[in-house]
């Protein structure tokens, strides 16, 4: 064990013969092409990752493939959402088919959740189907979006509404390369981060609201951080790989800020993805209090904790302005967890104790948002 | 059971949880409706077809829809290979999402297998998978194409190099509907039928040595000779779902099949994929008489029954002409079945006695290619 993995955690995903590893750690880009080399011997890759994450680690990968003996091609895309669609998916197919890569061959996703999203979707598809590797560079997908195979881009009707299920063989976060992320990135990681606490685990919560600071900082709290995430959510996605059940509580948040998300047009300059979480888990919570489910200390205490770290809680700290009651309750009937026009919420009883609530009225939501707005 | 439905046969297609029947049988459309009622309760429905296939049967599948109270909306794609592309698979993806189809609704697949493989790589990908159903309309996709799961579309890189592994839940042919289908096309969708017998049926082969011309006529030879197809094509695709061995049997006289797509332009005028199969097929017992594994009466009576229906059995018979030896081993080197540069054939020691040879130098196929051409 080298120096620099001496604070490596290992999570293990156990989906019979899609199980695979998470390695989480500083500086373990450097011994990638190690670990490809010993769980996918033979395998040639392509490299996919945006133009930011290339500019400042794409190097780096090469050279470990390199040592390890590993051929590689590097594919490129622009950075953000929007790359998460049709033509920059055929774009990448076509880069992957001119190397000419077969089904034991990997696709690589080095970058945040856009790259790992549609590279995944890539490998799913190409031969129907090729070996996969997850290299998460941004707190949120190293805590969420890299585990647990969901793939797929956005079209005109919705976000993610194309993709398919594709398990990685191995999921490689090295926690250094958060150090070139963005601040404003990586409170919006942190988002999720605390969503797993406030799901189900609240000692996890507890111990976030002391140690924030550290796992901001980058010391070990920050690989624990992401190691306790990374096993919650596998802990999740173990019981429900294809989310026809519990694996919607990952949702919590998600219903209010896909909403946010396309009111504000996806425009990544006024929100971006945590921040509609953030906002949404404190309405998730505020909600339940309102319906008499959670009291109204918890509601406070999680907002109080997404605040201190600098996220939004409520709607008015989104700039430029949202839409009235009415027209944000449209968007999230027209958000996919609408299971056959019934309205799918995930509530909760207090810190750590949320549920899926199914057949909630969307008159109360209405009203609801009405006494937020 | 009612009148037209007292020659229906069942295959049952074993793979644990994704496990399926295939129906077949003169009529069964009319009773679509009922059957999809009856295997998925409360599911609407997308129809995926071509405008050939739309203006002969999908009138009948929609009445049978309604009736049994399934709301349907139908989408209709241009007929021929050039639709298997991504440009249409967008536009069929943009209609299922438009008819707002959730995940436990259905896409099915009225038509021949460039429908199928379409629509059925569009139901898995929509929501990360939607439930599909295939009515196999041409006898290629009744014995072939719409069983195993495999979908895709193709590529400037190669025919099939994009798409998942998508088992349908319900393969319902209707055998009637093949009287509308081209002369042609049955004839093409032949040579596929004939590969069962040649790949491991040997008294398969010989029925049909004497019953081919019932086959054609549409008596109840048709529906027995498909069934038994589906019943082989069943037990390849039980050992080995995902083509990681054996079920590369099935790919029977397509390297040379697929060469000789390759080297015509895919132009359907001058040679449809059943007639380069029949070649292939000819070709394969040939290359294995000359390597002295099959005696040359096998491949006589092999040519003499392709022939005698009226399919093509060596280069010469494609019209407008063919590129030399060296050119269409070119075309067999591209194509995706060889691995890691390695060639492999699928060679027989006889009438029904196919098996995989890996490594097949190339020096090899090369002379016997000059030594045909
Ligand atoms: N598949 C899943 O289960 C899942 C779960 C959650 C979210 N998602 C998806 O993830 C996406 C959001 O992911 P994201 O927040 O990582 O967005 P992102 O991939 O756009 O990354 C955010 C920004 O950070 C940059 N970046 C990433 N890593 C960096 C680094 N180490 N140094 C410098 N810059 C870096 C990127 O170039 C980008 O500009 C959304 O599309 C969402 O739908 C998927
Ligand atoms: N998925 C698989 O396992 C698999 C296996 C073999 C072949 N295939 C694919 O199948 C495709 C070829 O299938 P195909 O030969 O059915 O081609 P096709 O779908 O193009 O059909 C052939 C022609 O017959 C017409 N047609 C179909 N049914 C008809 C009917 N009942 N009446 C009148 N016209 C009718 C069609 O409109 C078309 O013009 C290829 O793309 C091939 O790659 C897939
Ligand atoms: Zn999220
Ligand atoms: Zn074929």
């Amino acid at each position: 064990m080298t120096l620099n993995q001496v604070t490596a955690q290992k999570v293990r995903v156990n989906l019979a013969e899609r199980s695979y590893d998470i390695l989480i750690g500083d500086g373990l880009l450097s011994g990638a092409g190690q670990e490809i080399a010993a769980r996918l011997p033979g395998a040639r890759v392509a490299i996919v990752t945006d133009s930011n994450v290339a500019a400042a680690h794409a190097k780096q990968l090469v050279q470990s493939l390199d040592l390890a003996g590993i051929a590689s091609t590097t594919i490129s895309i622009a950075p953000g959402e929007r790359s998460k669609r049709f033509e920059v998916l055929q774009q990448v197919v076509d880069g992957v088919l001119s190397a000419r890569l077969e089904r034991g061959d990997a696709v690589i996703a080095l970058g945040g959740g856009v790259v790992g999203d549609l590279a995944g979707f890539v490998s799913g598809i190409v031969r129907r189907g090729m070996k996969f590797v997850q290299m998460p560079t941004s707190l949120l997908a190293q805590v969420d979006s890299s585990v647990g195979g969901k793939t797929g881009i956005n079209t005109a009707h919705g976000k993610n509404l194309i993709g398919v299920f594709q398990q990685p063989a191995l999921v490689l976060a090295d926690t250094q390369v958060l150090d070139t992320l963005p601040d404003r990135e990586f409170r919006a990681g942190y988002a999720e981060v605390a969503k797993y606490g406030l799901i189900d685990r609240p000692d996890f919560f507890t111990w976030l609201e002391r140690n924030w600071q550290a796992v901001f900082a980058g010391g070990v709290e920050r690989v624990h951080a992401i190691a306790q995430s990374c096993q919650a959510k596998a802990d999740m996605v173990e019981r429900d790989e294809y989310e026809t059940g519990d694996r919607a509580l990952l949702n919590l948040g998600h219903t209010f800020g896909h909403a946010l998300e396309a009111a504000t047009g996806y425009d990544s300059a006024r929100l971006v993805h945590g921040e509609g979480v953030a906002i949404g888990m404190a309405l998730a919570h505020r909600f339940s209090s309102r319906l008499n489910l959670c009291s109204m200390d918890d509601t406070t205490r999680v907002e109080a904790h997404l605040r201190a770290v600098g996220l939004p809680v409520t709607l008015a700290e989104v700039p430029g302005g949202l839409p009235g009651a009415e027209r944000l309750l449209d968007y999230i009937m027209q958000d996919k967890k609408v299971s056959r026009g019934a309205l799918t919420f995930i509530l909760t009883r207090g810190v750590g104790q949320s549920f899926v609530a199914k057949d909630v009225p969307s008159s109360e939501v209405l009203s609801f948002l009405q006494s937020v707005t």
